[in-house]
Parts: structure tokens; sequence; C-alpha cells
């Protein structure tokens, strides 16, 4: 299954639209050309309708949100659904502040997102407000183990019930879920969450995939999910003893770029399961 | 020639204004201060007028417009034309709203351009509306290959003459034209579209490059079309087993670095052509 | 005092609150999250009090100014001047503009800053209007040399008095100076200045030890600049005969990363001296 997914992005080159933060915006866009997908980066609301009809599937990022985007966000995003263009929000910091965390659920209203990304932090404040989200990392306290995963998926599988929406948590085991069912990936590596921007790149990658994999969603988010995770180990293997978070960065993306099916098939470590 | 060109940029440093997207400017300005130029960056129209004044040569770059950066690409370039500095646009994808196609043609009309580089795609919207730009890469239909070089050439020399810019087109194979006169432009290589901002790298190499050499305006920008091909070329040769195109980004910009006069002149391959 | 201060950074993993630039800011996070802090960007006025709030520190870096984010300067910096958190100015470009110069002069007389770090051109228009910043690199002629190491120093303690901070001026020799005393710093390599956002990145740093610090500002700010100055002379010692400034600038972080206190305190080259 997933590497079917990963050649269907690299078959289907899906042009993705990014409304995204400053911070990491050349990485998401290095990441969607790397798993074979094309990116464009376009936030003003005089063009964002008529970029995401081009597209075919939309990112919204809220880093560095501001009011001149927002705006642009809803715009997109409602012009995405009524073309049936996949949509993903990443509601990065949500309950870092005010501004995030209304802006996501005025987002989660207003726009229908096929999938929803986020740490468990910011997953937790938009379900219930209660997540303690300390700026755009998950808190300790917040974090899914192998002790709490089985409450996790439940959780998981409730907020996308709600959200009507699927749900991908990552950390040290991610979960991707939808109402019906929910996979766990044990793939990835803790270094990762010492380079800015592994989360907004995996959005961006996520979209790439689910865009290229219509009908087949949940499959196509774990994948995205599972690929990541596995660029992640494959670049830490890489790692030479003076090598750091700088070169871990470049040797993802690299490893993204040099991804086949079947390393993919290989070396992922899921499982699909109830809660 | 080539060779004479790059000294000079290496000797003169030009400081180059850049009014450019969120999405590439740190390569922009990596690869500025790589070809021996000097970036600053600065998109507000309260200070752009002031900024342009103390550089030798101006950048717009449409990606990422928006309302608040439009009046201060007018504002800076007007003012660069009355300080008679050079001044390039690249029209990153225009052809796929009407705010970029709008933006760009109206710069056209309200500042003299010394260069637009774009691909065929944009500056065929340019000239007359019937580009297919899809997204910001060039289309496949508009490719100028072996067959229709001849043809593209006249069409960048006519679109000069109208313009009354050099106009410098790339893609697989390069033009850089004039009214009198074009340059085609064979080195580079594929996996270069596989990173973003090579484009807009190669805007603000032009920059640097007809900054730093007055009076010689067509010559300079074929020498930096021919310089960015050619650290293309010496980056793919460095590529390991493990490189993708994030270790391929950081090696074209290396290579420019480490770009001497006598390895351009030697691996430049181009020819001055009638169309 | 430099290791101890370094290993308190990896030990409290200080949360710094940046509103800077589009150009480096990718590298800012990366900065700080391989000095063991971890970085937060944001810069709309509905949000930064309450961001700032949850952080250890704030940097504030004015390049790419804009009319937008010079409210959220100030609204962030008094609140953090109200939590007692401290702060940085990266006067970037000041001298530049009017709009630089007079912004940063405001965020002078409206916050007060920790530390204010620049090249000795910005320092200087913030002193008295007599530096020629050339774009944002320091004017030759105003650079500090063994000659007039003296006569900075004195200038060093004299501007910080005035501003009542902490003056870091950096280039080929580094001063860190308060009113009471100052350090001078032998680290670091020509070819950083090749990079850009070395400076920026050296902000974000400071902010990181001065956080993670308290009531030892003036040493940490010392170890933050002996830091920078360290890796950069071992990623330029790593340096391979096709690396130019990209591969550097993914080096210089690397070694952050793996610095650890012993080899700051062995390769740290600083005196503390009077004027």
């Amino acid at each position: 299954m997933l590497g079917e997914m990963l050649e269907n992005v690299r078959e289907r080159h899906p042009l993705i639209h990014n409304i995204t933060n400053y911070v990491t915006v050349n990485d998401c866009a290095n990441m969607l050309l790397a798993c074979g997908g094309s990116p464009i980066m376009s936030d003003d609301a005089d063009e964002v309708e008529e970029i995401t009809s081009i597209c075919a599937g939309l990112n919204i990022n809220i880093g560095t949100l501001n009011r001149r985007t927002i705006p642009a966000m809803l715009l997109a995003g409602q012009k995405a659904n009524r073309l049936k263009h996949p949509v993903v929000l990443d509601p990065v910091g949500a309950g870092a502040s005010a501004l995030r965390t209304k802006t996501a659920l005025e987002l989660m209203e207003k726009v229908h997102f096929t999938v929803i990304r986020g740490n468990i932090s910011e997953i937790k404040t938009l379900a219930d407000g209660s997540g303690t989200t300390k700026g755009v990392d998950a808190d300790v306290d917040d974090a899914v183990t192998a002790e709490n995963v089985g409450q996790a998926v439940a959780f998981a599988k409730n907020f996308a019930a709600k959200a009507k929406a699927i749900v991908a948590i990552t950390g040290a085991i991610d979960i991707v879920a939808d109402v019906d069912g929910a996979y766990c990936i044990y793939n990835g590596h803790p270094m990762m969450s010492g380079i800015t921007g592994t989360g907004c790149q995996l959005s961006a990658l996520v979209a790439a995939y689910v865009a290229a994999n219509p009908g087949r969603e949940l499959d196509a988010a774990c994948a995205a999910v599972c690929a990541m995770g596995v660029c992640g180990e494959i670049a830490h293997e890489r790692l030479g003893e003076q090598d750091g978070n700088a070169s871990y960065r470049n040797y993802i993306i690299d490893a993204m770029y040099r991804l086949d099916g079947g390393t993919l098939e290989g070396r992922a470590n899921y499982e699909k399961r109830d809660a």
C-alpha cells in the first residue's frame, strides 16, 4: 500500500498551494519537490482563490500567523472545498496564543479539512482547550507513549469524528486516525525535534500524498507520516561525527528525494489498531 | 569575456537591493554573497527609496506578492531608474493569477527594467497573454527545445524590443536577448528544477553581474546565466549517492563561491545566434 | 565560566521569542535549537504579548522592518520588560535608512534592552549618528582593529552607559561591554561574513545565553559571542575543497549543535580589558 501511495505522488506531481509561515517555508518547498510534488506559495487574499484553483491540494499552516493572511486562509480554504481539493491544516502553536487558537477554531468551522496534523498539545487545544502548548513544541506531559497509546488512539478517533477530518498527531509515536480506524507509526528519530520545521514539512508532504491518492486519504496520510519517519531514520544513519541539526535537515530532504516505494514498504513500522 | 564579467563582480562587490519572496530569500542572499556581491533585503515603502539609493542594483521578484509590497516595488524601481541603477524583474508565477500578471505588467509600464528574467511561460504571459503558466514552473508545452530554439530566439528578441529590456528566458536551453542580438546557453542540469529558487537566485545573480559591468548589460546577463548553469553542473558532479535536492542546493551555492573566471570560460557552452 | 554558561542553556532550554527578518529566520531557529534553546517566531501585534509571556527571552531584529511589525516590537518589548525577561536588540542596517535608524532609536527609548548587538557601523549610528552604514555590513573605515581596540572599548562602554544595556559590537574583533567592564574576543573567521545571517544568529544565541544565565548577563553575552566564534573556526576547519558559504553555514550550526563546555573553554580566546 505505502509504496503505491509514494509512486502516485511521483507520477502525478501534485501542485500544492501553501499558505505557510516564513520560518520553514523554504524547507516545505524543497520537501514537496523532494517527494515528487511541486510547491506554490501564495498568501494574499487578492490571489489565493485563483492560485488554489490551479493546484491539486492546499496546505494551511498558522505559524507566523498575521492579520493579513487570516482572510487569505479562509478564502483559499473555502475555494478548495468548493473544488473538492484536499486541504490540510497545521495548527502551529495552537494554545500558545488566543489568536492562534481562535484562528485554528475559526478555520475548522468555516473550512472542511481533509487532514489536521499537529503535535499532541496542539490537537488537544483544538479538541477541548486542555492542551498545555508551550511554544511550538508539545508539552512533555502530553506525550504519547507505549503506556497511553490506547487512550491517545481513542482521543484521536473522537477528535476525528468531531472535526470530520483525518487527524495526524505526530511525536515519538504518531497516530493517524479517522472516525473508523487508526494507524500507529513507530518510525522517526528523536533528533528530528532538534530541527525547525519537520512538522511543517510533514504537513506539506501529507497534502501531496493525499492529493495524489484521491479516495484513499487515510492510507495516504499514513504513508506520508511513515515516509517522513523513514527519512528521519535514513538521514540519521548518514550523520557523520561533525554533523548536527543543520546537516540533518538537509539529509532528511535528501532522503525523501531518493526514497522509493520498496524502501518505504521495507522500513515502515506501523500497525492498524483500535483504541 | 565571461571571466572578466565574473571578476568585475568579485572586485566591485555590488550591493544589490532585493524586494523578493520569503520562500527563497535566504538562498538569494547567500548566492549574492557567493558570487562576490552583497545583499540587502528591504520591502517597506517607507524605506525602499533610501535603501536602493545606497545600492548598485535592484532585483524585484514577485513571488509571494502582496498588497503591502507592490507599492514598494514601484517606488524602488522608479527611484533606481532615476539613479540609473540597473533593475531586474523576476515575474514569478506571472500567468498563474491575475494579481501577478497585472502587477508584472504594471511594473513593466512604470519601471524601466534592464533585464527581465523568467521561464518561458512567464515571459509568454508578459508578451501576449498566451502563456500557460501552471504554478511557478514552465509548462511543458512551452519548453524551448533544439527544434524550436530559432522561433524562441525570435520571440525573445521581439519581446526585448517591446519591453525595451534584455530578456533572459531560462530552462533546458537558456536565451538571453536584446533587440539586436541573442545568446543561447546550454549549461545547467535538469535536476536544478528539483530545487526551489534556482530561478530566483539567478535573477539576483543577474542583478549583481549587470551592476558590476555597466555598459555591457547583455554580455553580463549572459555571463550570469552561464555561471549559474556551470555551477549547476559542477554541483551535480559532486553529488554523492545519498545526496538529493537539499544538498544539491547547497552545492550550487558552494560552486558559485568557488567559481573563477577561467573555469567559467572553460565550461560555458553558449553561442551568439540570430533567430 | 564559559562552559557553565553553555551548559545552563543546554539544561534550561530557554524558549526565545523572535521578532525577526524573513531572510535569516530559519537559520536563527536552527541555531537556537543547536545551542539547546527553543525558538518561537511571532510578529503580529495581536499575539506578541501573549507569546513573549510564555518565553524566557525576546530577540528583536529590525532586518526587513515593516510598518506591520514595528508596533509588535514595541508591545512585545514592553511586555518582556514588565515580566523582567531579557530582551536583545539587533539593529540590522541602522544608518542605512531613516526608518531603521528611527525605529531602533524609538525601540531604545521605549524598551529596556538587556543587550544590543550589532556591527560597529550600526552601533555608531545608534550612539551618535556618525556611523556610515552601507547596507547591512559594517563600513571598512569603522572596523575595530588591534590599533584602535582601546578606543573601541571606550566607545562601547560609553554607549553601554548611555543605553543602559550591554553592548556587543561584533566584527573581526568582538567587544562585549557594559558600563563597568568589557571583554574583547578574538575568535571567529573572516569567511563568516560571506554567509548571510551570522549576526542575526548570534543575536538569537545571545538571547538564549542571557535567558539561561540570569544575573550574569555580561558573562553570558561574552560566552555566546565566544561560542559563535569558536563554531566559526571549527566549521572552517571542516571545509572541504568544494565547500563554499552554503556548506559553511550548515557547518557552523552543526558545530553549535555539538559544542560542549570543555571545547568552548579550551578554544575561546578572549580577555577582560579596560579602555
